[in-house]
């Protein structure tokens, strides 16, 4: 994998961004890997991610994004250049459920998950031995009903210990304090097993059977204080018919849960995603 | 395509059914070209239909069903014996929209559509000529907000006339009364434009572009009083991302719509659908 | 849709390139409503497709070509302007088979297809009334076996005469003569019914049963010297398994030979597709 | 899970089958779970499979498989019985890669596949750990260009040892020599990394990206002397474009491959593929 910087970029469309921001990355000696450029022409808003070979740019980064800040600002940009030799740290927040958590852990093992897992916080003790397997540290932070604002202020604190940039819920099963989405806005990333806005709330898969749909799936999304209503990033599904009980349903719907949970996190992770609102603009690569 | 008699039956579970049934078919030399069983465990139900060789049967059509009366009753069986040398009517209720009419036509004229098309009644006059262009008569009605009760009387005498099994909403984009839904519980078959039980009701690309799903799909379901509510036959999605504009939405969701549609009125027609209680079984071939 | 021209550059790789040409853009008041980049570090080449609206550019589309030139000669380019006012012009080719021909009038008439069909060219004159009632001209030129090259010749004629821009073989089930994929190098599509470079040449769905295959598919090309070998704009598959004949393959199999065509047509219209060697580099809408 | 029986037959097809194996199943007051048939009316061939509760039969396994023999002696089935609660022995093959093989070894851990993982024997040391963790015996057989008879003979005897049912080569890149094909005949199942038949032998996602295909995908087989022209079990593929490199269609094609692997190698430990000739009947569940 190169060595890059992405430079991501959104703010109101007007004529001469792309040219502005390209010449200066040209007169940097910048070499560009990718770009990916989207004008949402509804609401006048421009969305740009540029990935630049790191080993191209005549001065370093931090004078590369010196010299940014004048045209980010003429622009009113909101905008950040990231490293990719820095990844992401992610802190996983888990239950009893493994299948997600094993699949993050397994694709980070293989060099496949472009960010750095720092440490497993779970609600439950049972996941414990997989996760030090990986010489992960695994804090047990049980949630229990009388003192869940300790809990959670404990889980923070370990976020804040290992300098996590990102909270994976992978099926954590338990809802955030509102403090905490609004703290980590756009940087909590969660699986909802289900077809979202289908099935909101528990039991998603009792839902489906219920309802007699012929496909299931999964929503990865951006935690907010309402609850799996935050802004979508990735989804699936999965055909199911009458022969397939709820258990069947569980089974399946685990494969697609942590592709969608993987690709999600992918994303997020090289710096492809971009909040808008309540939605996302997701530059693929 | 072979001659086939279709026996579709559905009853109390028990032991016996199967060696029942399947003895009485071997006794009347009958040639089994497909079977499908099924059993709902959770609610003690069983699901059956074969597809039988007409030419195999020792005697006609109205001795077997004759025959097998005794063994229906005995088993309290829901049933029934289809003929696929009479293949089922179809009445198309259509609007100004196209896509989904001009599909399920052009099938028929292909001859790849196990059903006959006698009559298209539409509220707009608008796609007279691509119906007439296939030889089949076209019912203008229009449905205007102070005389619903006549026009919806009218379709239906129309049907009535046609003598159609099945009424086909291809876009109608009107909602049939309570009545005219009880009166062809099981027979009227719609087409909506999202995966459902996301998007219920009107201009689902427009709540589904707000939302920022990834996926959009389609829905083929029974039309029962409760709307977009009826047990679901079929399903489909397809991608979608930051890029699309609800234009393009309903431009990609044609395809997905008539397909949808298409398969799922196949599998109506074929007698491979199974209603029970708000969801069906669908045997597919 | 918006008037736009699209500039559609592929050039050898250098820093550069795309302040280059954002800068001429911006200089030219051009607004960008869709850009597109590619770098193929492989083989040291770029790929860039911007979409221009026509309405904002100071001068016309011929000072902007104009001024556009000593960039592209500096750079090497190979380029092109095209304006979405004149949408290109299609030669559609058929046989017997109606549904890929069926399939493009309709969307052509839905005004969903961004081109002008102007003409049908078919070996067997089965398709005349269905082409007629669109309202374009249909020409029966039999390709019969002692005078190949007479026919080719008039199929020739009559699309220099209609100056079509881009030749759709619609299940045309003849191979064209060797000078003729030269002389309309990138201009003839084909739609192959399988998933190429599997079951190369006749009858695919017999060759896909026959091996037990447990998805067949369709592949959408550029038409080369070498039967089945061009450059792959699209394909797409769909499932089938052991109770599927080879009869039921044929049926599947045009809904995603009519897809796979429509979406790859498209591409090519919208100057989405840029070919390099035997490759082909697609610009997602 | 219940506990069930599964009665799989193919035979030449006749009238009465169903109902004499349905008959004496409801004599012996077997309750059926599941019922599949399949009639290949091309080569008059019959294929069958039932699960019966186990709980349901008056007498037991060896009882109703003595009295099933006239049966099958009468209708000349090639037929086995068998029992859920003696879950196939499987011997897991393996090289360096990892992905399908962490991917069985999670499952099997999870209680989601139904068979039971007896022994890894790999050509390389790499996953010993991984295999440990599970407390699985890891067998290091290293095939070597000289002494590979010795070596096949060392994994055979291994096979025995552990009375596996069926091995998977899991990634396991190596071939196997004939003799051992033939006495393991439908029970060495792999994972190839292309769809079956494009892109037979070594680096089929080089091969894939040389042709410029949209779509790569995996295979799942049954191992005969004929490199990767056994019969197919299962296949799925997975999207791709010029921005894929031939890393990135590695790391997307891992995905396909251990879903691929996994749903063919659940169909096998199910009894629920019949192999006839060079291709196979899978029962879906």
């Amino acid at each position: 994998m190169n060595h890059v910087y992405r430079l991501v970029i959104s703010c109101p469309d007007q004529v001469g961004i792309v040219a502005k921001v390209a010449q200066y990355i040209a007169d940097q000696g910048g070499s560009i890997i990718e770009a990916n450029h989207h004008t949402d022409s509804v609401n006048g808003w421009f969305f740009m991610r540029h990935e630049i070979l790191a080993s191209s740019l005549k001065q370093g980064l931090a004078a590369f994004e010196a010299g940014f800040k004048p045209i980010a600002e003429a622009f009113e940009m909101d905008w950040y250049l990231s490293d990719s030799a820095k990844p992401k740290k992610i802190a996983l927040f888990a239950s009893k459920e493994s299948h997600c958590l094993a699949d993050l852990l397994y694709r980070w093992h293989e060099n496949d998950l472009p960010g750095e897992i720092v440490c497993v916080i779970a609600n439950h003790d049972d996941l414990r031995s997989m996760v030090e397997w990986y010489n992960i540290p695994f804090h047990h932070v049980p949630v229990l009903p009388d003192s869940k604002p300790q809990a959670f202020a404990e889980a923070e604190a370990l976020v804040e210990q290992y300098q996590a940039d990102v909270i994976v819920l992978a099926r954590y099963m338990q809802i955030l304090p509102p403090k905490m989405c609004e703290d980590y806005a756009g940087r909590v990333i969660n699986i909802h097993h289900s077809f979202l806005p289908s099935f909101v709330g528990a039991r998603p898969y009792h839902q489906a059977s219920e309802r007699g749909v012929k496909l299931i799936g999964a929503t990865c999304h951006y935690v907010t204080e309402a609850l799996d209503a935050g802004p979508i990033i990735e989804q699936d599904v999965i055909r199911v018919g009458h022969a397939q009980s709820i258990d069947d349903m569980r089974r399946l719907g685990r494969d697609v849960e942590k592709t969608v949970l993987a690709r999600g996190l992918r994303a997020h992770l090289e710096d492809r995603v971009l909040i808008h609102g309540n939605k996302t603009v997701v530059f693929d690569g």
